[in-house]
């Protein structure tokens, strides 16, 4: 074991040594799982060695492989003429996910010394949103005046044959004279036809096409609906100015359900990773804690309030972190299907009584069987039945609440036009900590005397 | 608005009134996303009628734009015949998760009425578990002899072009004759190549093929190795048996995060919508529920043993449920990020170490924080600067805690082949409130004297 070398140790060697063939093989043979675990474990300087050592070529698949933020992170280390060159040989959806993510200056300087070609279609592309059609679409794309024919089309593609061989090529699109999108070709169209008929007899004309501010969920509703693997992408005069694939689209949208998760679990902004700056880590955790405790705080403070009775009954004071807790991990539940059934469409801002019907029979249900769990340990323990009936009657009545709550607090975040993945959460147990409280300590007040021992 | 008719209203509408051809024409106008929403506003029996009166390749559309539970309950409610109709019509991988999603007997039911080479194939697809190469290829793609040429190629695609034109084909696949994959043909090569070649002289050979039991997670990293669209999927005897496609990869992977994000809610099974039935929906949510309350129960009872410190200093209460839940969320960030870091790649079970090394420090900051901010809160409150001591030291200390574990369990978890989103919230937070409550209230015996008003 000990004498066994993990593939990060050899790379260091390697770039130590300055081996730059017998790291361009060895990378090719590593697959992308262990590209990212090894250049995550190689520090900075060596990150840097490593890019400048192999071809641009070689270094650009690794950028590919690694993860999006790793990518930033090596392309920021590198000088402004370096990265330009891996830059260069990046796809352009990439090339713009990565200069984007950079500081502004630092991008342009990159930019200057990329090719001017490669350059003008990133800076386009930069100009649109991450999460609107023209943020995930590409520019590689294949597009023939209409007055072509088939075999000037084939000539075409012969000639550039190495140029394309780049190009994640499925359709080739039609343009008019006035400079709009005409029609789209199949490949396997070309395959088939006369090569003296014109592309305007072969090409599909009219065909779909999405405005270049179209959002990522009506771009991911659009290749729900039609089996393409490209849609071409059109400017406000319906000129062609690039194509989003249906894989980019996928990529995208599962980022976004990534970031739902994060979200809801405190991570804010949607993104962290255990190389970032350990301030910024700390601090952005810490802006969603510190809103938490305050919260937190303001729940409590209903205890406060009935000070009296549970220094008459201390025991209830084991209860309330249980009631506090549970009452939060049912609510979740219902906060989780919720966010899901948004995201898929299956509910609306509107639907808000068909949620509290569906999810008030569950609260009412799982609040019995809790409720009577815990109100049977509570009898139990203290040989009182009526400090059971308090405990299982208040988390029984809370958890019905909590439940119907949760399933209903995503709606109302959704239809102030709020992201429910960052906000349910603390509001729902906010709001149920109050009234589990409440229920325990008020219902407690009301029959003291049974409880006092 | 009261005028205005829901879509789903419209379809309703011409069910009652058996208009199929106008359900034909209104169901293309819709989006996939209006058409989930419709289906599932209407009841079984209405969704039942719609899938009859209309043509089965428009069922089949309908069927591939809702979400997949909708297209199994939608499927089941069918006569076996009207159902095959329909799942004839379905790409072989999506034939294969609706079939193997409904009971056993129901699927076999459907197999036998449909085409019996539709049949064949997927009662081979539903060998495979989903999550492997074989669980989510596709057997429709184009196969040839090594001794064709390419004029024979041509030929055949153009005699079946209306069969093929339901194929999502981007490569044919070259076979050798002892029924072995051989090489693999780009269609753009296809067309530039002469007529009289042999597809041994096109052919990439050797190509890249996977096993048909890989993991879905191994699946993900050759496409993320490789920009194709497709990988040929081969048995032990190296031959052919379908070919997964990038976006289905993409799909599945999609689904897996969504899973984890719901699991992590405790969500049981990674599933739950609402047109499920209210007793598996309620008994589910259930079964983690109690386990989570046996645990919470365990917690507290740190509480009961120290009971006599709390009559004593009856203010702790208010701090118990506030320390226990504040822990709970900053641990849930450090989950939350390991459970991420593990699915990219980035870190293994044995890195214990580093995980540690960069929660900690965190930690300490987080918990400096929230201690000192609490702390004040109770000194200022109650005027007793060691109150501050006590619940701030606490805090401080249990963020630390809480955090580092956080951190850690899921790599524990997944060293031990368990996953972690179902069962690190819940082990997470039975430890940090115990010790949560451990610090406060035994902080608090420590220096009883000071702390009785």
């Amino acid at each position: 074991m000990a004498d066994e070398q993990e593939p990060w140790e050899l790379l260091q060697k390697m770039i130590a040594e300055g081996q730059a063939l017998k790291l361009d093989q060895y990378l090719e043979g590593m697959s992308a799982m262990e590209t990212v675990y090894a250049v995550s474990r190689l520090s900075e300087d060596e990150q840097s060695q490593l890019l400048t050592l192999i071809k641009p070529e070689a270094a650009a698949v690794l950028i590919e492989e690694v993860t999006e933020s790793q990518a930033v992170d090596l392309i920021d280390h590198l000088s402004p003429e370096q990265a330009a060159h891996i830059v260069d040989e990046l796809p352009s959806d990439q090339q713009a996910d990565i200069l984007g993510a950079l500081d502004a200056s630092d991008a342009e300087a990159i930019m200057d010394e990329m090719e001017p070609a490669e350059a003008a279609d990133v800076r386009e592309l930069l100009q649109y949103p991450t999460d609107t059609a023209g943020g995930v679409m590409i520019t590689e794309y294949l597009a023939y005046s209409d007055e072509m024919t088939i075999a000037g089309v084939l000539d075409d593609m012969r000639e550039n044959r190495e140029t394309y061989a780049h190009y994640d090529v499925q359709y080739g699109y039609v343009i008019s004279h006035s400079g709009a999108l005409a029609g789209v070709l199949r490949l396997r169209d070309l395959l088939l036809a006369p090569r003296k008929d014109s592309l305007m007899s072969l090409m599909i004309p009219n065909p779909i096409s999405v405005p270049v501010d179209m959002s990522l969920d009506d771009l991911h509703g659009v290749f729900d609906t039609y089996a393409f693997l490209g849609v071409p992408v059109v400017d406000a005069e319906s000129r062609l100015v690039g194509v989003a694939q249906r894989a980019a689209v996928d990529r995208a949208v599962g980022k976004q359900t990534e970031e739902v998760y994060l979200k809801t679990s405190g991570i804010v902004g949607g993104e962290e990773l255990r190389n970032m700056g350990f301030l910024s880590r700390a601090s952005r955790r810490l802006s969603w804690l510190s809103i938490n405790i305050v919260l937190n705080i303001v729940a409590a403070s209903v205890i406060a309030f009935y000070q009296d009775t549970l220094s008459a009954v201390i025991v209830l004071a084991v209860f309330l972190p249980i009631i506090s807790d549970m009452s939060g991990c049912s609510g979740n539940q219902a906060v989780a299907v919720s966010i899901r059934e948004l995201t898929l469409g299956l509910i609306k801002p509107r639907d808000v009584f068909r949620v509290f019907s569906k999810e008030a029979v569950v609260g009412l249900m799982n609040g019995a069987v809790l409720g009577v769990l815990l109100g049977g340990v509570a009898w139990v323990w203290q040989d009182n039945m009526y400090l059971g009936l308090v405990v299982g009657g208040a988390l029984m009545v809370n958890t019905l609440l909590a439940v119907s709550l949760g399933g209903l607090i995503p709606l109302a975040l959704r239809g102030m036009k709020m992201d429910p993945a960052l906000a349910s959460g603390p509001l729902l147990t906010t709001v149920t900590d109050m009234c589990g409280f409440f229920f325990v300590l008020g219902f407690a007040s009301l029959m003291l005397e049974k409880l006092v021992p």
